[in-house]
């Protein structure tokens, strides 16, 4: 039968029956599709997506342990650390208050999503010194010291890779953005290695500019106490991510990443981090055509963005200079420039542009200098 | 300063800082919008839009009480019920086991966001008799009976709204979906008032066949365990609502209106419920404009569709024909008709127009009949 | 048959049958859908939507005159005006250069689709003076004239609204953005009623000012040459829309309301235009509910955003303080504001709070000032 | 200064700069993006994505010529004819009726953006024989002839690839969908190579079982008379696209590729075609990961889609068994299926499991059968 009698014959009725089907269907569909964060890699090196902060009931969080491996298994990430506070238990009345057991209810469900998860914790103190994760740790239950540079020694002594927290935070520097002399001491002893540039939403340039002059590694995170959608999916607001660059996907690599400072952090559509690695990265991400000179005058290339973030490039226009010279690239997509200026340039010549990526930061008030690499088409 | 000097001096230092300020924006803006689902009141009534049925990690479910409360805030909900498991509580080597711990630990929140939370409980069996929930009860505790019907009748003795829940549930009703005798004794006593013709996003067409036949109330829920972005918003699955039409916006009108069975049921973009509820409510969604002649030929309408739901509408072509005879009209949208036949009506005469609306069910395999009255331009 | 017998027997098929009636059905519904621009009507007046600078095929755009009017429909506009260049036509070696023509091909469509199709045409010349559009002509074809001043004067002798066209515009004004005194001269005249503050996407901060000063209508106009969509909807940039207070929807109360200057201009997503208008706008956006005071210790307020575009609220906290003091309504939604310092006001007492409309500009640099009224419930 | 002071003192100031800064950045951001459609490449050759059937104001279309090409730009096609009727110009009083001046006037644009652009023109008669696109040609206006067999050789003799259009169109085939005997001898002669599966949105599912039972290459077109995002994208219509596999990116390549039968289609998520380049193209497509065994008793897969249509899969469960047995894995994500009965295989054995791609048809009742190869983890 054609489409024709088909169509004649039993539309009303097979309309209803097409509704209750797609609505049958969509009840089988309950396997979650996990949405690929295509960041490319770099040579050399893994792309782990991942969340180095995150809360459960098992501390002040509003979900079950196993909520937050969905959760990111379906935001395409890699890794996640659950550091549910040591100190703050407000659940305490109705829920186990072993530091432990967060972890070992998720276990599973990392293992069944192929998401590693790293066992951590959130030492939890007023300023200063602050909020610290430990990530790598053996056992949460010994980090519940009264004294603060215990709980911080019971951490290192597991192996842990420790990370000041929020150090922007308005609850804790209402007025100013300080580094301490407890962080001196902390760094003096070996028991700082990170520091989060963005938490939650929130950009903190001090610790963009404390990470660069002491060495630290940057990560951003989510801190998310609610479902994660509440928070960031559901207005626009893009969950952060801690980019890092491992030699392969497992909790080994991971953690000599993050020790080795491998890190670059993504948020609200911005890239902060070291310039090398920011560069390599752009590198790997935007994809120049050869220069296609069309006619006698005019000549364009073309410009792919094959990362998940869009990319804001703005031309310092000298003896090439491209048009337009200010422009976002968005995921997924290819830009059209004109270029100017290269008349005289023998074919195959390889020419070096320096762009701005203005939603590159690598110190708080400097966007990435990047060389945009072009030949000419034979 | 103009724009243009404004912009050669600044441009990229401004746009650095606007990134931040736009991140640093959104980390104030922690403020969840509440996303209005405006489904027009009734003659009479007030359109108050429910889901009877979820969960917490006080039963099998994933979230902290107080998280169904902001869900159906930013949803657009007026009135939920949190239904945990009486005799199902796999957490509670960890969880308090109090039945009526969920409800107290939402309550505060839904007082602070205006939401109705109706007291309940999910009575759960094997089939027959299956799961039933118990709405508007005022201790779940005294639920915990090991005898069926004497836990039925404890909710009934406290005034309680009682539904069967999923009676086609694969898992309880795998070959055929039967009303068992037990039903028919439930009925018989009073105890049974309600029935789930949508669970989460499945329909049963025998539980809206069943609620006609034995004046039962019909529901549609999301039945949700974890949280309702990762069933639901996440893969463009709508979460389903109960209407209720209440004489006001209070927990004793909701009650009412249940037991009066003014309810319509909403899922995967499908009504489903009376037929004349539902004529009314496509009637105050529904917005036609008069016939509007343009030159000697030609006749147009237009219709507004002012609910959250598209309209799918047939038109059976008689006397007067409009054009497309088949359309779907999605919300906050007019679509546009040509109408033909009209030429000898006389101005200011109501024309009726018989139209399916395919996507309204009052059976199973059965689509609302509406009349659209039409007048004809002055 | 229930769904369960229907499901095991048929599914292949069906989902087959059902993937070609959703594709049929497509095919049927060629009809357009106009989505609704729900910006309020004010006391006393309708708010038109409005676009009165566009181009076809008859001058230098790229759509034949036909599309300028569907698009007005399917964008939710009222009223449109095609002004085609008068000197400046570089198809006319494939394309009848008649100056009325582009007005005449669109007339039809507009009338069915009850599109106001305003007659008009762009003089083009050089800075100074510029381009100007004239609205509400009778014959374009007049306006061919060598001279300038000769040009406006046929325009003005039909009667038409005269409006000067983006006065920043690099092209024509590179270095600064001057008002000549050429401007001054047509003013003197009564030759210049309108400018605008919105040209495509650029906000003329000048033309704000100039329209304050010399009593001006402010518009804010698309100028689209492209099919709208190649332009405006396909990268999230939205449409300008001139909103327009007329008494009735008819061409001759629009003219009235644009020589009286009840006009706003908004365009990604901020407002434009006089504080009062603005004032009365956001008064109909925004629905406050009263105070509602929960327990001993806390109040809150919701806001309701019922326009089409975002509002961005910011309190100065005195008296009263409302928390977030910064925050965005996205359209369709409400938000939930807490309120302190409200303990010794009287039931029933009606408070002032005063707030800036951050995207609401009524000069260049200045906010609208809004004073949000609210009643602490009885 | 870090951002507490800079938050703290310039706050309103800047949100008014930034709200402007975006809005002139738009200004300049007229620069298309190009949306790439990611159809993956197959082994042998790349994938051409073409639209072979559209039209502009040179015929009965509503755009100027270069605005396909953008469109198509924009729309991450590869390839397009303009094929504007010859019997057909009701622009004829307004534009030149040269019938190779829409190829003409594109013809700039296409080579400036990349776009291969087929000089084509459609042969437009009543049924039989109906409308036919005569692709490749060199001079459309020799096509210009009374005879309809005449037109047909004027196309053959320019080596054009000649397709039947729109065979079930309703306005020519209003009852039944015949093969006429014009047909056969157009067949015979050599001069029909393709026919049309798809036009806009209608699936002609006798033009499949047509093109394998005689050998035609086929189509999907999208036959666009309006601006492409009036009717294709504003409506959540996707554009069809006719997939060309080629073997480079030349005209050449794409004619040989067209003679060859190296085409398929896609419409409404729906795949249309051949099994062998079904099953190829579904093979570049989706990605399994090996079969992860967890613990003793659990095994799971991931599958990846990579292409930008989303796959529905349904495997028929024998000996391996994967759950869900139905899904749909959408563009960019991986799905996670259980897997049970691989027990006893051998590590490193390649399992076959059978599936339907139940949205490819290759034929009009028929989906594609497809085989899942897995390997077992070692």
């Amino acid at each position: 039968m054609g489409m024709k009698q088909f169509h004649t014959t039993f539309t009303k009725a097979i309309v209803l029956i097409c509704y209750i089907v797609q609505a049958q269907f969509h009840s089988q569909a309950q396997n979650i599709a996990r949405q690929e964060l295509n960041f490319p890699d770099i040579p050399g090196f893994v792309t782990l997506k991942c969340d180095f902060h995150t809360h459960t009931v098992f501390s002040d969080g509003a979900v079950w342990p196993s909520v937050r491996i969905t959760e990111a298994w379906r935001d395409g990430l890699d890794a996640i650390c659950i550091s549910d506070h040591i100190e703050y238990q407000p659940h305490h009345k109705d829920v186990n208050t072993d530091h432990n057991r967060s972890y070992e209810l998720a276990l599973p469900a990392a293992q069944r999503m192929g998401i590693l998860l790293i066992r951590g914790a959130e030492i939890t103190r007023s300023m200063p010194p602050g909020h610290f994760n430990a990530l790598f740790i053996k056992d949460a239950s010994l980090l519940a010291k009264d004294d603060f540079m215990e709980a911080i020694q019971a951490a290192a002594e597991q192996g842990a890779f420790i990370q000041w927290n929020h150090p922007c935070w308005d609850a804790q520097q209402p007025d100013t953005v300080r580094w301490f002399e407890e962080h001196t001491r902390l760094l003096a002893k070996g028991y700082l290695h990170g520091i989060e540039v963005i938490n939650e939403t929130q950009y903190c340039p001090e610790a963009q500019r404390w990470a660069v002059e002491k060495n630290l590694t940057i990560t951003g995170n989510s801190d998310i106490h609610d479902p994660i959608d509440l928070f960031y999916h559901s207005q626009h607001i893009k969950r952060p991510v801690t980019l890092v660059f491992a030699r392969e996907k497992t909790e080994a690599s991971l953690k000599d990443a993050l020790f080795e400072r491998r890190t670059l952090v993504v948020s609200g559509d911005v890239y902060y981090g070291d310039s090398a690695l920011l560069a390599t990265l752009v590198s790997s991400s935007l994809k120049a055509s050869p220069v296609m000179v069309y006619g006698q005058k005019e000549a364009f290339i073309t410009l792919t963005n094959r990362s998940p973030v869009p990319l804001h490039l703005q031309f310092s226009n000298n003896e090439i200079s491209l048009s337009p010279s200010d422009l976002v690239i968005p995921p997924g997509t290819t830009a059209r420039l004109q270029l100017n200026g290269y008349a005289n340039l023998p074919a195959g010549k390889l020419i070096a542009v320096p762009v701005h990526i203005l939603n590159a930061f690598t110190l708080p008030e400097t966007s990435l200098k990047y060389v945009l690499k072009l030949t000419l088409n034979p």
